[in-house]
C-alpha cells in the first residue's frame, strides 16, 4: 500500500519551497480576496497536481525555481477551476467544508476564480519560457471546455463512454499532463523525457478520474463527499454507463428511465448505485483505470532510474489505491 | 460633434480585418459555447477597444497581423469579463439584449467566459511577445481585482471620490491603457511613443467610464439600460459622490441615510439622482471627465502628425460626446 510519504520522501525539500511559496502566492490586496483564498486554503486538497510537477521535474533533471514556481501556479489553476466549479455545481459542500460559494455568494466566487487564475497565468510568463505558457493557456481553455461538455452530456443525457472519456481527458488528464510535461521543460529536460511526462501524466489523470467517479458509488468511505453526487446532479460515471449497457436488460431499461425522467430521489439513486455496482460496472471501471495506471508505469519506467522516478511510479499507484 | 465614422476612417481595412477575425475567433468546438457566443455577439458593443489598438498602433508604425490579433485578443478579453458581470451583476438585460445569464444560466456564463478568457490569454501567445502577454495576463488580474474592489465599496458603503478612482482605473481606464500600449507594441514604436500611448490610454479610459456612469442620471437618453441602474445595485458613482459632500448638508444627510438604510425605492431612487443632478454633481463629473480628456489629447498631440493620430483625438472626443 503506497502512502503519502512515499511520494512525498523524493521531492521533501521541494515539497516545502512549494507549500510556503503557495501560501505567500494568494496573498492579495484586498480583504474580500484574502478572505476568500484563506477559505480556499482550509479545504485545500492533496495537492496531486504539484508533486506530479515536483517529481517529473526531479526525475528529469534539477529542480530549480521555475519548477517551483510551475507547481505554484499549476496549483491555483486548478483551485481558480474549483472555485468555478462551486458556482457552476451550486455545490455547497466540498470536502466537507464550506464551500465559498456557500459562505460568500456567486459574484465573488466568479471574480475570485478569475483573479485566481490570472494569477496562475502571470506566474507562467515569469518562467519566461513560451512553452509553459503557451501550455497553460491551452489548459485554462480545455478545463472550461471540459466544464461545458460535461454540462452538455448532463443536459443531452449523453450515455456513452466515448463521450465520458472526452469529458474526463479535458476536465483532469490534459491538466496532470501538463503539470508531468511543465516539470520536464522547466529543468531543460531533452524531447524523449519531455514526451514520456506528458504522456505519462495523461494516463495517469485519466485513472485518477476513473478513481474519483468510483468513489461516488461507496456509502462508508470518507471522501468528504456526499455519496450519490455526481448522480444526482446527472453526471453518468464509467460504472453506470457500463452497467447501462452490459447489465441485465430490463434492469437497465427501468434505470434509464430513471436517468430521462430525471426521477433522482434518493431511492432511485440507491437503486443506479447498485444496480452499477451489481453489473460489474465497478470492476469494469476499475479494470480501466488499473489499465491506465500500467500504460503510465511503463512509461515512467523509460525515465532514467532514481529516487524521484520511485515518486512517480508511487504517485501512478497512491492515484488508484487512495482511500479519499 | 465627432461621429463613428471619424474614427474608423483612418483605419477602414484594419477595422474590417478585425471584425471578420473577431467573429471567426469564436467558433468553438461545442454547439453551447458557439449558442452563447452568437448571443453575446448580438449585442456587442462598441468596439471601442479594438478601434484604440488598431489608432494607437498605425499612428505609431504600421499595423500588421500581430496588431489584429491583439485587437482581437483584447476584445475578446472585455467580452470575457462582460459575461462574468452577467454573473455577478445579476443583470437581466445589458444593451436592450437579454444577457446571456437571462437565456442560459450562471453555470454557462462563468465557463463560457472562461472559456473566452483563455482564447484571448492564447491568442496573445501568438503575439510572441511577452511584453503583450504580460500585459494581457496582469489586465485579466486587475478586471477581477477592479470588480471584486468596487463589491467591496458596495457592500461596505464606502462613498469617497480616491476609492470611485480606484475602482474605475482597475475596471476600464486600465484595459483601454492596455489597449493603447499594445497597440504600440505590436508595431515595434519607440519607448517615447509607446509610454505616450499607454498614458493617453488610461486618461481615455478615465473619461470614459465617467461618461458611463454620467448616463444613469438621465432618463431621455437612449443607452439601452435602464436610468437608476447603478444606484438600485448600490453603486455611487461620482456625481452623486460630489452632491453627498458639496451639496445641501441637510439634503446630503437625508440621501447617506436612504443609501445606509439601502432603502432604494423607485422614488428614493429619483431624490439621489436629483440632489446629484442640483448639486451640480453632473457638472463636476464632465469637468473631470473633460480633463482627462484634456490630458489625453495633449499627450497624442506629440505623436508624429497622421490621419491616425487624428483618429486617436477623435476618439479622445467621441467617448465624451458619444450619446450611447
Amino acid at each position: 500500500m503506497i502512502e503519502r510519504k512515499n511520494i512525498e520522501e523524493p521531492i521533501v525539500t521541494e515539497f516545502k519551497r512549494f507549500n510556503d511559496d503557495f501560501a505567500a502566492a494568494l496573498n492579495s490586496s484586498t480583504r474580500r480576496v484574502q478572505a476568500a483564498i484563506d477559505q480556499i486554503l482550509i479545504s485545500t486538497g492533496k495537492h496531486i497536481r504539484p508533486l506530479m510537477v515536483l517529481l517529473a521535474a526531479k526525475a528529469c533533471g534539477k529542480v530549480n525555481d521555475h519548477t517551483i514556481n510551475s507547481a505554484v501556479l499549476l496549483e491555483l489553476l486548478h483551485t481558480a477551476t474549483l472555485i468555478h466549479d462551486d458556482v457552476i455545481d451550486e455545490t455547497k459542500q466540498r470536502r466537507g467544508t464550506p464551500s465559498l460559494n456557500a459562505i460568500f455568494d456567486n459574484r465573488v466566487s466568479v471574480l475570485v476564480g478569475d483573479y485566481v487564475l490570472s494569477t496562475a497565468l502571470i506566474r507562467s510568463i515569469q518562467t519566461g519560457n513560451l512553452q509553459i505558457i503557451a501550455i497553460v493557456s491551452a489548459l485554462g481553455r480545455d478545463l472550461a471546455e471540459g466544464e461545458i461538455k460535461q454540462l452538455e452530456t448532463v443536459e443531452e443525457i449523453i450515455l456513452d463512454e466515448e463521450t465520458y472519456f472526452q469529458v474526463i481527458r479535458k476536465k483532469t488528464a490534459l491538466l496532470l499532463s501538463g503539470c508531468a510535461e511543465i516539470g520536464a521543460l522547466s529543468v531543460d529536460a531533452n524531447p524523449e523525457d519531455i514526451a514520456i511526462c506528458r504522456e505519462a501524466g495523461e494516463y495517469m489523470g485519466y485513472s485518477f478520474q476513473i478513481k474519483d467517479d468510483i468513489f461516488d458509488y461507496y456509502k462508508e468511505l470518507n471522501i468528504g463527499k456526499p455519496t450519490g453526487n455526481d448522480i444526482r446532479e446527472g453526471k453518468i460515471t464509467l460504472p453506470l454507463l457500463y452497467a447501462l449497457r452490459h447489465g441485465d436488460p430490463t434492469e437497465a431499461a427501468a434505470c434509464k428511465k430513471i436517468i430521462f425522467s430525471q426521477d433522482l430521489t434518493t431511492e432511485n439513486i440507491d437503486r443506479l448505485i447498485s444496480f452499477a455496482i451489481q453489473s460489474g460496472g465497478i470492476d469494469y471501471a476499475e479494470k480501466r483505470m488499473q489499465e491506465y495506471r500500467d500504460k503510465a508505469v511503463e512509461l515512467i519506467m523509460k525515465l532514467p532510474d532514481s529516487d524521484a522516478r520511485q515518486g512517480l511510479l508511487n504517485l501512478a499507484d497512491y492515484i488508484i489505491q487512495r482511500n479519499k
